[in-house]
């Protein structure tokens, strides 16, 4: 079971969300101490604020108060989460102090604290611009943003409890219309980077005052309380007057009153998170209400404002598209020319970047063809801000096409004298064709005349110009964005450059209007420039120092980051070329890699846990040692376009260090006690309330690995291994580390366990209980990982059907599904037998409640159908494809369609199990000795034709069904084991064949019935 | 039973606390319309705050965010809670939206909101000019502080949870080193005036957005949750979670986040304050747990800081008291001069002033005789600011004094020539004195040697300088102050003019040096004078428009107050004239009557309404009309200095509309219902938990008041009248105006049943069940209205008693012995015998609980002893002997002296009871036949010229003891109702004589064993 952190409003700040989820990379800020700014000096935290206040009140921002409760986030204030539904124009700008329980380190951590300051602006509508604003903040900030590398980042935030997220057009689970954008600053990070102190209490708060001498204390006792001494029972209670007075509200139709009280409960919560009072389950649970109540509050505050007549007025949606006319003049352009398109944007994620290029790699010829637009070379590059299409020599016109049009019967067309009759005259009217070029063509048994008719060729300025918007809006995105229309992109699309030679291609999409500026690098001291004709927009944009050729940036960055680790003796590891360099090269149009190092004394910490940060969190590359391949304390970090790399260097090195004192915060305090310790504080985590807590869990797990292990047929060495394993295995949890790091879960078991000294064999034990832990995660491989891993599962899976949180068609809250898919895919993958009626009993027997047989059987049952439902969807690392399965699977489980295709491909699977069958058999057909073997290879090559890997599973099913009948007859009629050994061998490969055609689609022998 | 409604965080802002309580008079801050600023434009909201912010950061303060949890006020935030506590420096300036469920008026309300913006700003120590910064903050709010009234008007604000209290030198009950400055700004009633908006709705808060677009619906939707929907239940048990967190991290040593809880508690106590769920009783239960709370957080955090070892510094105290040395040129003055001495502090309060002048009148004389001074006409005058000295042809030097000292004895001073020994020499040297000058005298039987000594007689100057500070740590307030030192004073010291002729008597006090320079008004254009010589004084305070007398100042308020009513046809109510003008005439230095109007829509309020908001909330005087007698829509408010009338008139209009409409709120809530339907909601006020609410008290009152009625020897008429007054009784305390205006109780139920047509009889008897309310308050007269108000307090009495909550000697939190008294007079003075036993009886029947014979005993003896305490305690009008009382009587009434006392008054009382008695007798000692009768005549004379009216008790018991011994004596062997009408006579005058001992001093009559 995977333990999923993410928890309510539990995203750093420095970000920009809503609309353009622009987090200034935390990077960014760094003010190196030896270069001050010339024009404004390092503002105190009061100045700040007051310089934030000022600079967003002047940007027509009403500047409010904090919040009178307790909020994790600026977000959660009424004053954005409520102001943001509705149609009414809102802009707000206010420092928040954000409450975060689960961020105490009792002042020790120099860069975390559990009450930090927010600062936190809406504006709404978008106004257009707000990246620039942002940026003008910063300055204002006396942030020279000419020399930092700000960064605009994906930061895919969301807020479990709000029903509100990054990409932010729901709050409330509502839609915005319209879409604010959201941008918050966590001040003490910012002020830290400013004012070049290396922990928060050093920062000064006013003059003669720092933020320890103000918080420090507060920051002390603040975590003792959250961490240790809230009284659990105190608070859960707590949280259930809130949620009742809430829901009480709702019923009097007093939204802020209601919403007020949700803030509570998920203060309450946070507490209870931060005790580790919360389990998995719980967690979903308590979310689900919480998130209710917000839908609800959110519902009655649109409700309410309506009922108001808006008392702020009502936005007007810009139109999302309009057609400019084209100019005469410039439609009578002759000659082929350069068509260049470019869409640009705020910064897409880089996974975005490649699916828009390679979409429009396939649709760009396409497009110019059905158009019938001859064309040169075309090319499509892309980067974060940019995605662009150059098509060479492009035709000037279409091509003309000629079409045959047929008219009346010739009979009708002439008179007897052969004279054009008014029928014809009529057809060669509307047709623009006189009589003589009329010619007859039989067709099938009657005579017709036919015109051979010119369509109409259109100038390409005049087809581009209506044609474009449909390029664009046929890109499709994982995620989209909405901000000032109904349009959806995937992010808020800026400017577009639409150049027919020098001619302007006059678009207009989603409020932007084609023009000749493009934008390069914000950090140039000329962030916009003139493209004057499509053949210059290439060299501009390189002379701009952006790399447009994805290719080229991962190369680029290769190359010199491998330069960088070489100065240090170090290489970078080869498994970073993969996704890695994917991510970091469409990330920057301007790569420009940078070594920073990092306090040797971090190497220390496990370098799971080193490279987990640097990769995950912040893009880095590790750097190892060339010679002995051990981790180097330096990173590479690739920053964009020209900035003061000693600036940019000592902001990632600030930031690393952050993270990395964080870690070592979490090591230290883990390592201060055994790993087999940290099992009896899994009791505080709650895994499902009739279930126990996650120790209950453990022990159940514990309890049945003997039986399970004999039920799996694996030798008592291994069963020893899994039983010395077992009570360690889900210990890690409790950890410090595992709570910051979730990804790390298994990995800091294994590394622990192997601190203390225990056996190679239990350490991996410990490490694969955790496997599968996503998609396409490798598997367990020694058989006490697959037994744990097994067992672990089928507590889950068996436990929660017994007390009825079996997933319904439409939700999986506890992911029973995923649970049942490792299952099984650890089983198969190494071959081990488990009855699933004998687990399924053995888990029974473990749990707090006796399991009637009634009961029994419908887990009995109902797991199967998980199972099935599990073997089949999850199957897919298409996710459309699994969803659509689901349902399919649903109707399928409840009739006898599933119990027939598993029984057809049972038989033959069991026959041939173990028979020796030449590989390199040939079927014969004429070997066949009666029509029903003929009849089987039929439909057996019949369902073939149908089915490859990646096939959906509905379409497995209905070619499987052909299969049904014919393996009946087969089997009714023919003896597979003849004594003729060519009849024998055609037979047994004959139903290997069939049995084999699941393969890579379904795995069918976990399920009842096989 | 009274209800006490100070609730906590009541007051209202725009109060300056702690040292200086300078309120700002909220009529101050009124900028007329018609005459802008030239300099500075009105700001928004926003702006205000955000100049505010600016000006004490610029004056040194860190400027923070409000409070993360509902605060009632700015001064619960533990920025200034906690970090007034404790010996480290400290500025801090916030805005803090300030959350009192007691103030929802749903928005409806012009000037009221349940969520109002306090600024708040701590200075410690204080800079010694708090005032002027606070003026200065007002003028960068855009205030013409020369136009306006700007006053600092006594407010004796009080935080019951809190334990801090408006003279500010204690928090959390800790007594405050050094004392901190708190200013407080109450933003919406600032801004309105600003801005010249009568509704707060109109504000504006930022250019194009107002008050009421951001804050309307909240008010609306906050004031019916916190009015009419907050779970009363629910809200029980938070504040139950959050004592019982608070008191478990208490334990644990964290303040901080102990606190944090406190202030739950106090929220959670308001909005059940708000759902009117709180009773009298239960008001104190819950006042005393969270101030213990606050209390232990406090003491708590001061020791954490001790232990922290202060990392804000630690304050060093200035001197309280230093000797400057006198010019040696300067005191050979050698002509009579002229002596002033002026102390200037902040505003006094009007009875301070009264208080210090009068203690002055009796010192000054006192102490030139005891300094051997000679002068002429002294003369001492006060205003609020200034207490004035003048002594007239003051001495340059003291008076020789001659003074005869004994030496040794004459053998021991000469030898036998008669020549002077050693000893005789010694004694010469040591007085200064020649041989030649002793002289022999006879002391006893001894002869001994004396010499003439002259003591030294010192320049005036010299002795003034030495011993004016003692002039000043003399006078004595009842409360008092700290602000830079140990120096206890009224108000801060803040300048002292010491002045004999023309030389500064050098003087320093409470760090303040005396000088030439005075302040007079603040308006002025020079609001400081120099003046160079004493004689010089009276006319410079005089130029400077200051009344320095105070009868001056009365009568000069009064006559020009007269015209203004006059010049409208009306007069000022002859009452006015007592204590309302007394306390006018202390409240200004250059009085400036102005009459102001209001809406004569508001007379549709009572008249008792309006004349209690006119005089005990804004001390202005009520014009009637000279014709009807009838209340007038005007008033008139006496301004200080010169000051812009127009703006001043608007201003106060504007406050008092703002009050009116409050007013006429509750008058139309309440007048929308029955009065006898407010009776039910006397549920929800709980009396005390275990005798239940105000309703079932209400309940027990009416049954018992036939039987109290008949025991009391009524007639079945007035019976009946109360039977019909007693459900209405109390009904009022549930009225919204009762609610508001506490000292309306009794008096809005007599208004709203003459409304509803109820007997005169039936008005009365409500209104008299609520009296007396106070010391010397008036009594009850009717019978019907007797019966009431002693049932009424019998039920507490006996109710209290039986659930244990009787008072202790140093506690009565429940106000039983004023109850008791209060019984007594209402008895005493109408001349209503009532049997205790019986009543007692009578009153226990009716508890919800069955009272055992023991108990009921108990109660009987307990409140016995309560009613003596009442009796000889309460009785005092002089607060300090009654305290010293409390804990005499409480000796007293465990030991027999009281009993004795009683049954020695009681049966000679008995004995005259309805004799006939010629009241011309006169006690005639020849008629005393026996020694007894002789002995008692002189134990009488002897008692009675130790007592009089106004004599502690204790002196009236210890003289009274001796009368114990001879009255038991005279009834042995006397025999009072002798045949001889001259002997009779004789003796029934000394025994009425004796009966009427304690009359003035203590009421005994209704004590067992009288």
């Amino acid at each position: 079971m995977e333990i999923v952190k993410e928890r309510a409003g539990r995203r750093r700040a420095l970000s920009c969300a809503a609309v353009s989820r622009a987090g200034l990379s935390e990077s960014a800020v760094e003010i190196s101490e030896k270069k001050p700014q010339a024009n404004i000096s390092p503002p105190t935290f009061q100045q700040a604020i007051q310089r934030l206040q000022e600079y967003w009140a002047s940007m027509g921002c009403a500047v409010m108060q904090s919040s009178n409760t307790e909020v994790g986030a600026g977000t959660m204030n009424p004053a954005t989460f409520l102001r943001v539904l509705g149609p009414e124009p809102w802009n707000v700008a206010y420092a928040e102090p954000s409450i975060r329980p689960d961020d105490s380190r009792y002042g020790e951590n120099p860069n975390r604290v559990q009450r930090h300051t927010q600062f936190q602006v809406i504006l709404k509508p978008d106004p257009g611009n707000s990246q620039e604003l942002y940026l003008g903040s910063l300055a204002a900030l006396g942030i020279d943003i000419k020399a930092h590398d700000v960064r605009f980042v994906e930061d895919n935030w969301e807020s479990p409890v709000l029903g509100a997220w990054g990409l932010g057009w729901e709050a409330g689970s509502l839609p915005l219309t319209p879409v604010s954008v959201e941008i918050t600053y966590g001040l003490e990070r910012i002020l830290m980077s400013l004012q070049g102190v290396d922990h928060f209490k050093k920062i000064q708060y006013a003059p003669g005052i720092t933020y320890g001498e103000l918080f420090l204390e507060n920051e002390k006792e603040m975590s003792a309380y959250n961490m240790d001494l809230a009284n659990v029972e105190r608070i859960q209670k707590r949280f259930e007057l809130y949620a009742e007075e809430a829901q009480d509200l709702l019923a009097q139709g007093l939204a802020i009153p209601a919403y007020d009280n949700v803030l509570k409960t998920s203060h309450a919560f946070n507490l209870l998170d931060a005790r580790g009072a919360v389990g998995v389950t719980e967690r979903a649970r308590f979310f689900g209400r919480m998130r209710a109540l917000a839908r609800q509050c959110a519902q009655l505050w649109v409700e309410t404002r309506e009922r108001l007549n808006y008392p702020m007025g009502v936005w007007e949606e810009s139109p999302a598209l309009s057609h400019p006319s084209v100019d005469q003049k410039a439609s009578q352009i002759d000659t082929p020319q350069t068509f260049v398109l470019e869409i640009g944007s705020e910064e897409l994620p880089p996974q975005d970047v490649v699916s828009a290029v390679s979409q429009l790699e396939a649709a760009i010829p396409q497009f110019l063809k059905s158009r019938r637009l001859q064309h040169g070379r075309v090319s499509v590059d892309g980067t974060p801000r940019r995605l662009v299409v150059i098509a060479e020599d492009l035709a000037p016109r279409q091509d003309d096409e000629e079409k045959e049009m047929r008219g009346p019967p010739a009979t009708k067309a002439f008179d007897k004298d052969g004279k054009p009759t008014k029928a014809a005259e009529g057809f060669c009217k509307r047709n623009n064709v006189t009589v003589e070029e009329l010619v007859v063509k039989i067709d099938g048994k009657t005579e017709y005349v036919y015109a051979v008719v010119k369509e109409q060729s259109r100038p390409t300025l005049e087809v581009l110009a209506a044609d474009l918007p449909e390029i664009i809006s046929n890109l499709s995105f994982p995620k989209t964005m909405r901000w000032n229309s109904q349009v959806a992109y995937s992010r808020p699309l800026r400017w577009i450059v639409a150049l027919f030679g020098d001619t302007l291609v006059p678009v207009s999409y989603a409020g932007v209007n084609s023009g000749h500026t493009s934008r390069v690098l914000r950090n140039a001291s000329q962030p916009t420039i003139q493209v004057e004709r499509a053949g210059e927009y290439v060299s501009s944009i390189q002379q701009a120092g952006i790399v447009l050729n994805m290719e080229e940036r991962r190369e680029s960055i290769w190359a010199k980051s491998s330069i960088l680790a070489a100065s240090i003796n170090g290489c970078i590891p080869a498994e970073a070329r993969g996704s890695l360099l994917d991510e970091v090269a469409n990330l920057v149009e301007s790569p420009a890699p940078l070594i920073g190092r990092f306090d040797p004394a971090f190497l220390t910490l496990p370098a799971d846990v080193l490279t987990t940060v640097m990769r995950k969190h912040q893009r880095y590359f590790p750097v190892v040692s060339e010679a002995t391949g051990q981790l180097l304390p330096a990173f590479i970090a690739v920053a964009n376009g020209k900035i003061d790399e000693d600036v940019v260097r000592k902001g990632n090195e600030a930031v690393l260090r952050a993270r990395y004192e964080d870690a070592r915060f979490f090591y230290e305090s883990d390592t201060s006690k055994k790993l087999a310790d940290f099992r009896p504080l899994l009791k505080g985590i709650t895994f499902q309330e009739k279930l126990g807590s996650m120790l209950d869990k453990s022990m159940r797990v514990e309890k049945m690995v003997r039986s399970l292990g004999l039920a799996m047929g694996l030798d008592e060495s291994s069963i020893a291994t899994a039983q010395e394993a077992a009570p360690l295995a889900s210990a890690d949890l409790a950890t410090a580390m595992v709570m910051e790091f979730t990804n790390l879960a298994g990995i800091m078991g294994r590394h622990y366990a192997s601190k203390e000294g225990y056996s190679s064999a239990v350490q991996e034990a410990v490490f694969e209980s955790v496997l599968p832990r996503y998609a396409d995660d490798i598997l367990p491989h020694s058989d006490a990982g697959v037994l744990l891993a097994v067992a672990d599962r089928l507590d889950s899976l068996v436990g929660l059907f017994a007390v009825g949180c079996q997933p319904t068609a439409s939700a999986d809250p506890f992911g029973m599904r995923r649970s049942a898919y490792g299952l099984v895919q650890a089983l198969v993958e190494n071959d081990k037998n488990l009855n699933l009626d004998k687990a399924v009993k053995i888990a029974a027997d473990t749990l707090p409640m006796p399991v009637p047989e009634s009961t029994l059987q419908e887990i009995d049952d109902g797991a199967n159908v998980e199972l099935v439902r599990s073997v089949l969807s999850e199957r897919s690392s298409i996710p459309t494809l699994a969803a659509r399965s689901v349902s399919q699977m649903e109707e399928l489980a409840k009739g006898d369609v599933l119990s027939k295709i598993v029984a057809a491909y049972a038989r033959p699977t069991r026959i041939v199990r173990g028979k020796e069958i030449d590989p390199s058999w040939q079927i014969d057909e004429t070997y066949f000795e009666v029509e029903e073997e003929k009849a089987l290879w039929d439909a057996y090559n019949q369902t073939a034709a149908l089915l490859h890997e990646g096939v959906g599973v509905d379409v497995f099913f209905e070619a499987s069904l052909k299969l049904v009948d014919p393996l009946e007859a087969f089997f009714d009629k023919v003896f597979v084991m003849a004594d003729d050994e060519r009849l024998r061998n055609n037979r047994l490969v004959l139903l290997k064949r069939v049995a084999s055609l699941p393969k890579g689609i379904a795995e069918l022998s976990m399920l009842p019935g096989f």
